[in-house]
Formats: C-alpha cells, sequence, structure tokens
C-alpha cells in the first residue's frame, strides 16, 4: 500500500465495484423517463427521486428535487472548500420514446447486458453517463475528500427542447455558479477515439419574402412585363454564395476565430474518409469552402444555408403564373466569435443591395445563439486530455461539434463560464433509435477519466 | 333602290332587325348551359339544341348536332360553291358557373337590357358573339348568297378546357377544312378600339427537381461538407436570366420571328398607359425584356418564367436542415415560329451545363404547343381591317395576345389554317365574374363587321 495515492483509492473504489455500478445503472435505467409522452410523467418524476436518493447514498446529502413548471430539477453539491476549483456538472435522466417498439432485440426499459454491452433506452443519452459522473464522485467521497468543489445539475426536460431550464438557471445563477462546465452527453470521436469536445457552433436565423404583384398573375397576359418574384429570390440567394462555395456576404467572415494550426493538426490526425462519407449520403461530391478539410468545415467554419424555399404553384401539374411573391427560410451557424446580430445585419445589407429591380423585401430576423468555445489551450482542456490518456493508454482527440447545444451556450451567456464536452458513448449507439446501448469499456473508463479529471483540475488545471 | 347592292341589303336586314335579335339571344341566353356543373348537363343539351335549330331558321338546313362522349358539338354549312374560299367559323355555347350568385344585379339568367348594355352569364363569353355570327350569316342567306362558303363549329366545353374538341376535329379533318378560321372570342383592345387579333403565343412547360443528399440533413451535423440542392437550385434560375430580363438561355430566342416595324408602328399607335399598369398591379416598377415596349413583351415577346419553386421546411418557425432536394416548374410563352422541343432542348441543355457542382439534376419535360399567328400582311387581315373601318368609321387595330388558345392551335396543327381573332366584347365586361355584360352597339355592329368580311374575303381577299 506505500504508492497507494488518493487517486489510485478513488480508481480502485471504482474498479472493485464494477459488477455493482452496472446492476445499478440497469434499476435506473428500468425507469421509462420518457419527458416527451406526458403518460410517463410519473415516471420522469420517479427517475428524479431515483438519482436524488443515489446522490444522498454518494454522499451529497444536500441532494434535491427542485419542482419546476415541467419536470424537475436534480440538484446536488459537495459544499465549498476554498481555493478549490467549482465545477457544474451537467446531464439528463430523461430519455427519448421508444418506438417503433418491434425494432428492439430486448425490450427498452428492460436493460440487457451482452457482449459487454448494455442495451436499453437512455444507456448512453445520458442516464449511463449521469450514473458514470455520479459513481465517478461518490469513488471520491468514499475513499477521501473531492479535488474539486462539485456542483451536479440534472434535467428531465433535455428531449423536449430544455423548455424549463433556460428560466431555472436564471433564478439559480448564484447557486449554480461556477469556473467550468462538464457534461457528458455527447458520443467520442469513434472507437478508440476518446475526445474533448471544446467547441460548437451557434446559430442566427432569418426569413425573407420577396413581392412582387398583389396577387398570382396570368403568365399570358402579364408574363414578360413584370419581374418574376421567384426569379428575383433565386438571384438573392444565388448571390449569397461564390460558385466555389464561400459565403459572398461582405463582412460575414469578419468576426470569424481563425482555426489555430494546433487546432487543424488535431483534426487532420483524425481518420476521416471522405469516400465513404460521401457515399453514405449518396452525393455525386462533397462541396463546400475551399481551403478546409470537411471536419473543418463543419465544425469550425461558419455555413449560411437556405432551409427551406417557395413560391406560386406547388401542386400537380402546371399552372401558368407569375407568383406574386416567393419566400426563403435560412440560418446560419456561427463559429465563436462571430456576433449573430452582426451577421443578421451583413445578410439584410446584402439583400437589400442586391435586390433586383421590380419587387420589394421584407426581412424578418429570428433568434440568435453565439457559438461557444473553451480554447484549446484552455487548462481544462490540458487536464481532459492527460486524464484520457491516463485510462485509455492512447492519445485524446480535440474535436468540435457542428451542432449547438442550448444548455452550453446558457452557461456561457449567463453564467460566464466555459463548458467541456467529455462525452464516452460512441457516435453509432443509436440515441433516439431503436436499441440504444453504451460499451461497458467506456462506462467504466469513463467514470475513471472524469475521476482523474478532478483531480487534475484540482490541481490547478483551471 | 337603285344603289341597292347584296351587301347593303344584308345590312338592312341587320339594322331592321335589332330589337327582334335582342330577344332572341335573350331567349338563348335564358339557358343556364354551365359546362363545369353536371347538375347544368340537360341545360347545356338544350342550348345546342336551341342554336341547331336557330341555325336551321337561318337557312343552314344541314345544322346538326354531334355527340361527343362530353357536351355535344353543334355544326352547319352553307354548302359549297365552287370558286368561293371557305371560312370555319367557331365559337361555344357553354358558359361559366354564376357564383357568388349575391353579387349579380340582375340574375344571370334573367337577361336585362340597360342603357344599351345587355347583362347576362354568356353575354359577351361567346353566346352572345355566337348568336352575333349566326345573324350575320343568316341576313346573307336571307337577302341572297352568302359570298364565302361558311361552316360553324360551336363547342359547350370551352370553359372546361375543351376536353373532346381536339379528337373531333382530328375525327372531322376533311368536314372542317377551310383556307381561314374566324373566332369572335375576345375582346377590342378597348372601348373605341375595334381589333384584329391575328397573333398568340404558344407554350411549353418542364419541371426540374435537384438532388442532393438521400435525405434532409441535419445543418449543424452536415452543414458546410455538401452543396445544398436549393443553392443549386437558385444559382440555375438565377442562370437563366440575364439581370435585364432577357432569357439568357442560348439559342432560346433563335427561331423568334423579329417583330415587324408595321406590327411595332400598329402596337405603338394603340393608347397604354404605364403607370396606370403598374400601380393596377402594385409593383414597385415594371420589368422586362430590354428594346421592347410592355404590349410586345406581353404579346410578342417569348418568356421563360418560374410558376412554382419548393425546397426543404414550408412550415412556421425554423428547421435547421440542409435540404435534400430542390424543385421548379417552368413555362415558357412562345412566339411563332418558336419549336416547343427546340426551346426544350436549349433549356434542357442549359441547365446540365450550369449545373453546379455536388447534386444532380432531372428535368421532366412536359406538353407544348407552337404560337400562331396570321401574317399582318394576309389577305384576311386587311379585309377585317376594311370591314371593320366601314362599320366602326375609325381605324382597326392591330393586336396580338400573350396566352394561348388551344383551338388556334388545333387548327393551325391539324387543319393547317390560319386564325382571325375578331371580337367584339369589351376587356371589362366581366367574363367569368358577375354581372357579365356585352355592349348592344357592338353586338349590332359586330354582326355587320361580319357581314362586311364575308363580302371582302368572298371578292378574293382570302
Amino acid at each position: 500500500m506505500a504508492d497507494s495515492t488518493p487517486l489510485s483509492e478513488a480508481l480502485t473504489y471504482l474498479a472493485s465495484r464494477r459488477e455493482e455500478h452496472v446492476e445499478e445503472v440497469r434499476d435506473f435505467l428500468t425507469i421509462p423517463s420518457i419527458s416527451a409522452l406526458s403518460a410517463h410523467k410519473s415516471d420522469v418524476a420517479r427517475a428524479a427521486q431515483w438519482l436524488k436518493d443515489r446522490l444522498v447514498k454518494a454522499g451529497f446529502v444536500d441532494a434535491r428535487v427542485d419542482a419546476t413548471p415541467g419536470n424537475p430539477i436534480v440538484r446536488a453539491s459537495s459544499g465549498h472548500r476554498a481555493g478549490l476549483p467549482t465545477i457544474l456538472v451537467y446531464g439528463h435522466y430523461d430519455v427519448q420514446p421508444v418506438d417503433p417498439l418491434e425494432s428492439w432485440a430486448h425490450p427498452p426499459f428492460s436493460p440487457t447486458v451482452e457482449n459487454n454491452i448494455l442495451y436499453a433506452r437512455g444507456s448512453s443519452d445520458d442516464k449511463g453517463q449521469v450514473f458514470m459522473q455520479l459513481i465517478a464522485a461518490e469513488a471520491w467521497q468514499k475513499t477521501g475528500q473531492l479535488p474539486v468543489n462539485l456542483k451536479f445539475i440534472f434535467e428531465g426536460e433535455e428531449e423536449i427542447g430544455s423548455v424549463h431550464l433556460e428560466q431555472y438557471v436564471l433564478d439559480h445563477q448564484e447557486d449554480l455558479k461556477a469556473d467550468l462546465a462538464v457534461i457528458s452527453d455527447t458520443p467520442m470521436y469513434q472507437d478508440g477515439y476518446p475526445a474533448v469536445c471544446y467547441g460548437l457552433r451557434g446559430l442566427t436565423s432569418l426569413e425573407i419574402a420577396v413581392q412582387g404583384p398583389y396577387q398570382d398573375l396570368h403568365s399570358g397576359v402579364y408574363g414578360g412585363a413584370v419581374q418574376n418574384p421567384a426569379h428575383a429570390l433565386a438571384r438573392l440567394i444565388a448571390s449569397l454564395h461564390h460558385a466555389d462555395g464561400r459565403v459572398a456576404v461582405e463582412g460575414f467572415y469578419d468576426e470569424v476565430d481563425p482555426l489555430a494550426p494546433e487546432e487543424r493538426k488535431a483534426f487532420a490526425a483524425l481518420p476521416f474518409d471522405e469516400e465513404a462519407y460521401r457515399s453514405e449520403l449518396r452525393v455525386p461530391a462533397l462541396h463546400g469552402e475551399p481551403g478546409y478539410t470537411v471536419l473543418e468545415r463543419i465544425w469550425a467554419r461558419p455555413t449560411l444555408e437556405v432551409n427551406g424555399l417557395w413560391s406560386g404553384f406547388l401542386g400537380e401539374g402546371q399552372k401558368t403564373i407569375v407568383p406574386a411573391s416567393a419566400h426563403a427560410k435560412i440560418t446560419c451557424r456561427l463559429v465563436p466569435h462571430q456576433n449573430p446580430n452582426h451577421v443578421l445585419d451583413a445578410i439584410e445589407s446584402h439583400l437589400r443591395s442586391h435586390l433586383p429591380p421590380g419587387v420589394t423585401l421584407a426581412v424578418t430576423r429570428g433568434e440568435g445563439a453565439p457559438g461557444s468555445i473553451t480554447p484549446i489551450d484552455h487548462p481544462a482542456v490540458k487536464a481532459a486530455e492527460e486524464a484520457i490518456e491516463r485510462i485509455y493508454h492512447s492519445p485524446a482527440s480535440y474535436i468540435r461539434m457542428g451542432g449547438s447545444i442550448p444548455v452550453v451556450v446558457g452557461f456561457q451567456e449567463i453564467l460566464h463560464m466555459p463548458t467541456l464536452l467529455l462525452g464516452f458513448a460512441l457516435p453509432n449507439e443509436n440515441f433516439h433509435a431503436p436499441n440504444e446501448h453504451f460499451h461497458l469499456e467506456n462506462f467504466y473508463r469513463g467514470a475513471e477519466t472524469v475521476a482523474v479529471l478532478w483531480e487534475k483540475l484540482g490541481a490547478g488545471h483551471v
């Protein structure tokens, strides 16, 4: 026992209780906490209570279930010790619906282990990872003291849009304040590539309407004398991009953080089969901003996409009209540090200056959320990397994600802290689909990695 | 009676029977021959019988009602006299529905004369003008001999798309053969501007589909890596026109008959208030092919119009997707002598050579019909001009129409004869709307003009 350290004791705690932990998470997964179906409202509440009770058992004696106008939020805290960094761990205990039920090899709420894989709705998204976070903390609590101040917030409405979370965060800013948020609700890059996800794209939206004549006109009687709004809209949309894929809106890239050379190197180190990707999407060729790889394009470069387009007659056959108007829905994926309003300003200004003659333009601006990033040289990123390498015995990957996670934006905008996405699921573990599963190897190693991370962060890494 | 001529006797016949003719046309108009409503099927048949009986009374003893799979076709002929030109007069005895009934000042099938205007459904479109043709012929039959060989064909399905007319014409080509078709089913240019309409535009259509990924993609996960089909479609559509309004498709104008200087002069002589036209359509500016007036653009220049456009998400709110596909419906108005197939070839070739990368294109070609024209220096045009001037004591206008009339295409393509559109309605006499009416002055003068026309044509003008 000479070389026993607090960390090794925590890790031993986890290693010696694997069977027991699997039994416990299976119990948690038997509760059908489907937030989308009101018939399961009491199950969702039961899962919250289960989680609270288990947190108490793990040593979080202040654990509580907070009511909201929707499903409850489970909270717990290790208390405050001065000089230690404070970490907020977020997760969700609600799950997706299970239909089509007949596609499941095992009943979704009868958790089954086969070949070291745990099959159940919620196993990877996100109850399995929530429980993994819980036991990582418990290992420290039961063998000594957590090397960080830990706060938990687990919601029950993630799968229905986190309806009441933002208000809850606004109402509990002091309680939730921390130096860093950690979320285990995303996949690793792929099997064998445990990853730190340090960036997400933001989003902004607008809708445009090009108005021509007061009503659809007979194309025989009027065709040739008036601008066709569908043509004008097509010209406008075509003007938004250069032929090579770059966005042509003046100022669009002004606030874009360039990719750091280390990031490009990290992305390039990831295995990526462009031909397999192209073939899976069934497109004749990939297409995007020149000078960037596919991963750079989808993770770290902004986009401007038409999501919907309509004008005139959409039914069967022909209707010989000049349409009265034409419409488009547009969203932009933003990267740090693009300001959503500045981007909308630039687009609106572009649209107005490129409007063809003979029509008028109406622009309706939508909501925006910025992208988020924890700089790759942030101490927490380094700590996560070291923790992964210690447990997986292989280098950590640095990845970003092209989508947005509203709670991360909330933590950034309301609580002013960065978020580390440290997920241990695999991308093909059927989240939201039948036969959702979670590789137990990653359940064990994930808990161990998190346990190491707390030590690294406690040692001053944040 | 020294200066009595056959023509003056025919005109006197008409002038002395005006009241009687108004009474007769009112009787014809009491029959609710609405072809769109099956409840009126027997009324339609009754109108056909009424017309046949009246043709017999007018001296057309061979008049007959021919059954079709739909509504009957009424035919009559003056017999054949060698050396005389043969004229086929087309019209229709069916009418539009009358709703909203409460908007009519007089019941639609209780024909009422007020201020020398006859109010009734069908008064101008087209039963009034059919009866006008009938009495013009009768005037010659009863006072001497028709100076032309006259054939009548009156259908009962014009308002529902002339469903069975083309087959009937195909089946009766020998019977219907003539040197010229005359149709009184269009308006004059405006009050005081009796007109010969000598040209119509044709039509051709296609539908295009731009296909990208196999399904809508999450714009966060994939946005930036694939071509967006809505963007590609917008580029394609934008490429079809130059910014100034000209069609940019190579070869599109190759077969277009240039406007003759006399035609341009004739159009320019017509009153046309561009500002009133713009304001009525509520567009900020008119827009069309440079170098042409509005009337030239809508009557005598071809167009390429998007009639419908759709891609991705059309519902309320936002859906952050890269759409799987994007679609457009396109029609072209054609002018003589553009071949619809050549035009489709040119467009398809343009689309294929302008297709942006990363998507595939499917083109579905639709039906086409060529434009039609009777050359402005055709003897029949001259004859109509002289007839109008003789009766109206004012110069005849030369006009074309921007739409298509299928029966004219049929006469051109199947029977190989030109058509003269010699209508006496006014553009604002509410065809297809409540309170349809017909100015009796034009009913009288129209019959007289037609009576004169037969003499002119008989004298060798065709």
